[in-house]
């Protein structure tokens, strides 16, 4: 097969880790006698410093004729101090969801049996933990109307939701479930929030089409809680936006595998696979990132993405080899022991295929 | 001295755990010559039941002319499966709320340290942990305009925050790091939300007034994943609505005592003393539901409201005592020992005071 991918870089630690990736995937391809495009383009940081703008209309062309988009991570410490700076990488980010059409953020959560006690959690908490959050990605209140009154002295963000938009998501939702174990979790705030109320009797009302899930109904702060009692007791969660924020990064940081978590974005035109790491300027340039969340998101782009079961499988295989033995990154590197440079873990992950 | 204490039991186990808390009230009064009129009033589902509504009139006329208020919990199964029937007890801790003006609710964190080892989390990373939530109570997404449009298929949510609402949280939250480490971490989304821009704003405003405090400003995601890795590195959090519901709750399970975290709710005409587990409606009537949260919460009671520090550290001294002795419901008691009753525990901390 024939394939053409959009590259978004990025910023920081962003063009170190794709470029790992970028030679595992080009390795596949020869493996399994496939052919990939690599297209890069400029989003973040790095697009407001070359054109002014961190999502150029060029980028969503490019996007928008790819079979996928491997992106990096964006964000510069220059712009962390003054959120309301008026051009920000982060504007590029949720540009190009809305602009994509990317309204289901896929973000899975495992653990790794060598990397089980880097989690914070005690072993019997986190052992077996392997839960997917969807997140709706394109509205809520990231994109309702937003301003200010009275002279700037009174904000308002708003929150809306239709119907349609809880459906398309929730559908994924049930549809992942059914791949699984079957069981579905609609994470709310229905006790409080009128949108939450439609998104639950939206839920409600698509049971019956699919009778084998079980799905349950919990408040987004009970969730909050049992995701680090026991997180094991999840595996399908679907959500709105902003609780999907939060959830989904405290989920990351329970199987103690953060550098490891890969997630894909799908949607109405194309689909996106990221890290959920960030773009870690600290380590910019010094060849010290991990670059397995950016090669297990190349993963899940194959299996989702292209259909290819084996390739991702592949991968997959590849990198659980090189943790079992220990050709790590340093931060995932036991003290005392050597740590491996994120271009040397790229080769042996190549060489090992 | 003399006070005058409502008394709001509500549902479920909530009279069991009261009553606890007033027989050590009522004994510390004794001991240090102070006499308590305790007023009690319905609120919640046994409001509903009684008279139709969950924070009747009188209830509130109870609460505005005491001194303080002691509050069980509310919530009762039969409201559970239901987020729209049209009278629920939430909607009478809302309504609470916003007409006593109780604007910060004051949610600490901390550990005991013969409990440390029922944290979810590992002792290195819990050990040491001791901070304070000061969530604003009466503004934002919880009371802004909600409701449909396009006959029911688009539900909205507003979220308003006025910068003299934030200006007296915040205040709230410089005067209590003063009186800890002088740390105070404002927790946001300013990268997305115009309210968090004003908090972020006003806050930032605020910063010198305070010389002395050292501020911080984090991303809400950002919080939810560092309360799990590294909760000792917080002290005094500040946060809106709905983010501090979510947080609070996170870190509530974090110190693994969730059965003893007190907290209270302040405002502009009274303040409300309450733990913060729910009706557990399954234990009802059983005599085991762990009453030292709400004992804890009367030791808050007698230090903020009444300035009896004095009182507050006999309080927390001798339940400190009865941990070590191991005198606790079956919540805490380690398997294979002995599980002491709600009342038994009462008895025991009266009796060793
Ligand atoms: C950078 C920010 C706008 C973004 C979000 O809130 O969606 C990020 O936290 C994420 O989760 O991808
Ligand atoms: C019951 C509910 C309305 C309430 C809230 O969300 O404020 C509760 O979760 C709390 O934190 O006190």
């Amino acid at each position: 097969m024939k394939f053409n991918i959009a590259l978004l870089a990025g910023d920081g630690i962003g063009p170190e880790v794709i470029n790992e990736a970028v030679k595992l995937s080009d390795a596949i391809a020869k493996k399994f006698n496939h052919e990939i495009t690599w297209t890069p383009a400029l989003t973040g940081a790095c697009a407001i410093d070359a054109v002014g703008v961190p999502y150029p209309d060029e980028t969503h062309e490019i996007c928008m004729a790819a079979d996928a988009v491997l992106f990096g991570a964006i964000g510069h410490p220059k712009y962390d101090n003054d959120p309301s700076a008026p051009v920000r990488p982060e504007q590029g980010l949720l540009l190009m969801r809305k602009k994509l059409g990317l309204f289901a953020n896929v973000r899975p959560t495992f653990t790794f049996p060598s990397l089980i006690d880097n989690s914070p959690l005690k072993r019997e908490r986190i052992e077996g933990t392997d839960l997917v959050f969807l997140r709706e990605l394109t509205g809520g209140i990231y994109f309702g109307e937003k301003g200010r009154r009275d002279g700037g002295e009174t904000a308002f963000d708003n929150c809306v939701y239709t119907r349609a938009e809880v459906q398309r998501l929730a559908k994924k939702g049930f549809e992942l479930a059914m791949t699984r174990s079957k069981k579905l979790c609609c994470v709310d705030k229905a006790n409080v929030l009128e949108t939450s109320r439609l998104w639950r009797e939206t839920v409600q009302a698509m049971e019956k089409d699919y009778p084998e899930v079980t799905v349950s109904y919990e408040f987004v702060d009970a969730v909050a809680m049992r995701l680090v009692q026991w997180p094991n007791s999840y595996d399908v969660l679907i959500t709105e936006n902003l609780f999907g924020d939060i959830l989904t990064d405290e989920a990351s940081v329970i199987s103690g595998s953060m550098g490891l978590m890969p997630s894909a974005s799908v949607g109405e035109h194309t689909s996106l696979y990221e890290p959920i790491h960030g773009s870690y300027p600290q380590a910019t340039g010094l060849n010290i990132a991990n670059p397995l969340a950016t090669v297990l998101s190349a993963a899940m782009m194959f299996e989702d993405a292209f259909g290819l079961k084996d390739e991702a499988e592949a991968i997959r295989a590849v990198v659980n080899k090189s943790l079992e033995q220990g050709i790590v990154t340093e931060d995932l590197a036991p003290k005392g022991t050597k740590a491996y440079k994120t271009s040397e873990v790229g080769d042996w992950l190549v060489a090992n295929l």
